[in-house]
């Protein structure tokens, strides 16, 4: 058995760029998501609580695009955030009908604790690449991640 | 709006690794879906059927584990391609309670029709790098997809 999945690496589909983008994702997100699980949060949670940590307060739809999340899945994060006090919802004041996001310091410390949980299991994720092999493939990955 | 949308890309977020994996990623499955919506697959049935047209005659847990899908997700996509004709199930003759999956004739000119528009899409969403900087990313991202 171990043998033809082996082997499938050699196919077609195995060098095809978009599919290796979708297997290095799988892994990355399974090693992610175990991390967080201890600190009561799931990837896309953290993604969001971590940009709200930031001084730039985005408003929901913001998140949606940068994230590549529907705008409801949005809503219903903040919610979950919100619910536990790690984020609040204020109005901004370049426009107040819409809402920014903005970490609670008790958001602050939850999420300064999982960011050091994610981390270690980014560094055991990108253990395979030495230090100028990990700034080639994130510089290239980077121009590829903000698209054309 | 656009200019805190862009200054995301300042945070620490936007210099994540896992992030920027995971948006690459949902840029490259949005282009390819679009492109094998008209030939009736979406990326994860077509990709059972571009490794069902190789000559390897995987498993489904083969398939399951090399495309870390469950293997309940599998079935019914093989379900799926076996109703339009397009794979068969045959006992394995290394061990006859397991199946292999095989592309049909129908199959495997369907897979081609598709892997044209996929492939298409893929250069597209390459562009941002020239031919040595898409070689050095693909040889990189390949080992980061095999795992340790």
């Amino acid at each position: 058995m171990q043998d033809t999945t082996t082997s499938l690496w050699e196919t077609s589909v195995g060098s095809d760029p978009a599919f290796l983008l979708a297997r290095a994702n799988a892994l990355s997100l399974a090693d992610a998501a175990a991390a967080l699980a201890s600190h009561g949060l799931k990837v896309r949670s953290y993604s969001v609580l971590a940009l709200a940590c930031g001084d730039l307060r985005p408003t929901q739809r913001e998140l949606s695009e940068f994230l590549r999340l529907d705008p409801s899945q949005v809503v219903s994060l903040l919610d979950d955030l919100e619910r536990r006090g790690w984020v609040s919802r204020e109005p901004d004041p370049r426009d107040r009908r819409v809402n920014v996001v903005v970490a609670t310091a008790a958001g602050r410390t939850a999420c300064a604790r999982a960011r050091e949980a994610v981390e270690a299991a980014q560094r055991a994720h990108f253990a395979v690449f030495d230090d100028e092999e990990f700034d080639t493939f994130t510089a290239l990955l980077r121009r590829l991640a903000i698209g054309p």
